[in-house]
């Protein structure tokens, strides 16, 4: 092949494989030979072992193609807070240091149902609830961070390490890596994959999801895990007559030079596309939902991360020990004021959601910051998280170092599939 | 000791052994007595090592005085979807025998930070899921279920077998077996204790909960697993002056003789000891309640067991296998009526049940039935599921065989602690 196979996308090597024109052991070669060279720059591994890459992608070449998955061969990275057989688990946390329990996520288990090659563990920041930074740099500059908490992950895919990779986000954890590294991502409706054998950090707001270097490859796993709107989404050929709505939201005034130009010029993209552009806002109701957010999230900080202040409070961040600290000061009755206020906002959303064809808003305050040692704010993805609705970020634009920054895409809850044939039209408006 | 140490309370154990009349291994080879009796009989167990059980015990007794927990050498049962380090997890499916990734749940974590004596693991029904009976029966007449899912965790606490165990509730597992073998068993308020670590069938409704032979071990287990009201309850010595409200629900048709007569008699003994009784309703918008617990849980169930229906769908039972298909027909969009549905009833609810200290309503349509083969109905726990709300079951009753029959207590969400003390009030008025 002329092209490295590690540069390919699933669905360009779906194609390669069924065509005898690549064996998964060559596939593999690449990735193994990609991060031998990549490696020592951008780290985005918390466990890799090249071994027992090569012994599965063997193992998969003998796999007689009519009972090959739809995966099959795909190189995935697994976010390290999803439990894995064969390799240790450690949730970016020193207290599980070399801690390998032998289970697979319920993630992992449809994903080798699948086919899939699974690569490694990648970074994540403490227990993927901490915004201090990892070792993982940026592919596209080694002095910026990759995001967070899915550090890792984003960081592999855009660095051709991995062809795909499995995140998590509570906060802006899938959506912010995607946007800082440049590839898609995405986060489904809440609660529509399994989360069996993650780390926990909020039940309510954490929420399983992916990434890719298409909007194809999205698809593909949406198919993988399950991901089914009621209806079968109409195709969408290309962005004229599109009913698209872009909502700048509460906390707009975040919004750097590089956010606000992507938005404008994402607009005016899809003007020329033929596409309807609305300009809206959330109504008035909504104005609480980024507290809200940050009460549910500490409330359940306060329960999940009890067993770990217990065992070892001297190796959990003093950031994780206030919450269960209570240092906030939040009430049970704050809480639940949180809790029911937004489970009471999900339906309104969805009825502003379902008079377009999706509903455009920024993925981050501009390109990744400078430094390691936070990953950036999660400011604008955490009220989409609190939802309950699919996300996808499209990385179509760039900003003033030249740096990646996407825009996200939303919809109503449980139109994932509908928002991907949306978002691949979109895309094709904005990335020439 | 004059009493056989199996048969002591957590609270009275914790004495025992603080006076230095008990040493934890002498219990323990009271409680390994007690089963090598009666396990051939009440089959309470999913996995048991004798060997392992002593090997703590000794260990425990070796802990300095001024370094033992809260549960200092008290032998808890485990309910086998919750795991557990150094045994198996087999969650009572034919697909997991013999699994044991070596992971605590965060339950057990706290278990064994407060000194517990973890006994083994207790049967389930298939995935905690499932009302098709295990093998074990009710203590009280093996010809009768134990109820379910929590089989072994309820029979094994009211055998004598377990001083205090784990269970876990979606529709009715935890407070349904602590009706028919005569317990005290206690649903908190949903997410108040962290579930990581446990199989998952549905996100919004799975509770962990424990079982105690007084409401004193209750007590000490909310301890422990930190559950904490807003405001310090206030001490209720007796039931004088309480404010109680009898509920019968909308399902009150299910109730047979001998929850009826509970009820009356309930009712009685409250209104003897000096208690303020009111019967009151649900609102005429709680009435799609039992429907919206099902919408949500075959939706969940469809998500939680497809990498089991991928794995070895044959080994699924044709219910599960069913959730996966979705032969139920519900459509996502029922889903969401229903989850929108149900989250706008709880504070609904929290602000009714504020009005009385407690509220009182059915915890089983009767005495556990006769045969092994179906755990019996959780109709009357359903409701207080899907509300998220502390439940209680006092067992304090008899039906027309002589057999258990407990009544329910609740309250509003986050007063667990209150409605802990008012169950002691409570329970003091109806055992004698």
């Amino acid at each position: 092949m002329s092209v490295d196979p590690c540069r390919l996308t699933a669905t360009e090597l779906e194609k390669a494989f069924s065509n005898d024109e690549l064996t998964v052991e060559n596939y593999a070669e690449s990735v193994l030979k990609r991060i031998e060279v990549r490696d020592a720059v951008v780290k985005a591994w918390a466990y890799f072992n090249p071994e027992h890459v090569l012994e599965q992608a063997r193992a998969l070449d003998k796999v007689p193609k009519d009972q090959r998955g739809r995966l099959h061969g795909i190189g995935v990275g697994i976010k390290d807070v999803i439990y894995t057989k064969g390799m240790p688990t450690q949730l970016g946390s020193p207290i599980y240091v070399n801690d390998q329990p032998e289970m697979d996520a319920a993630s992992v288990k449809m994903l080798r149902c699948a086919g899939a090659l699974i690569l490694g563990k990648t970074t994540t920041t403490e227990f993927a609830a901490s915004i201090a930074g990892t070792k993982t740099t940026n592919p596209h500059d080694p002095g910026r961070t990759p995001g967070g908490s899915s550090s890792g992950s984003g960081a592999a895919v855009a660095d051709f390490q991995a062809t795909l990779s499995l995140g998590t986000q509570t906060g802006g954890s899938i959506i912010r890596p995607a946007s800082f590294n440049g590839i898609y991502g995405m986060k489904p409706t809440w609660n529509a994959i399994s989360r069996e054998g993650q780390k926990i950090y909020s039940l309510d707001l954490d929420t399983l999801g992916f990434y890719g270097r298409s909007i194809e490859d999205l698809a593909l796993c949406a198919d993988v895990f399950g991901l089914k709107d009621d209806e079968v989404p109409r195709p969408i050929s290309d962005a004229r007559g599109l009913r698209v709505a872009f909502l700048k939201t509460m906390v707009w005034d975040h919004a750097g030079i590089g956010t606000r130009e992507a938005f404008q010029t994402g607009k005016q993209l899809l003007q020329n596309a033929g596409a309807h552009i609305e300009d809206i806002d959330f109504p008035d109701d909504f104005a609480r939902l980024p507290d809200w957010h940050t009460y549910v999230l500490y409330n359940e900080g306060r329960v999940y991360f009890r067993p770990e202040y217990q065992i070892a409070k001297d190796k959990l961040s003093d950031f994780l020990q206030g919450h269960v600290e209570e240092v906030h000061g939040y009430t049970r009755k704050d809480f639940l004021e949180a809790f029911d206020g937004v489970a009471a906002l999900r339906p309104k959303w969805d009825a502003i959601a379902d008079r377009y064809d999706a509903v455009v808003m920024p993925s981050v305050p501009d390109e990744a910051p400078e430094g390691l040692k936070s990953t950036g704010s999660a400011i604008f993805n955490a009220l989409w998280t609190a939802l309950h609705v699919p996300v996808i970020n499209v990385p179509a634009f760039k900003g003033e170092h030249g740096l990646p920054i996407g825009l996200s895409l939303t919809s109503a809850r449980y139109k994932d599939q509908a928002l991907l044939e949306v978002s691949k039209a979109i895309s094709k408006a904005w990335i020439k």
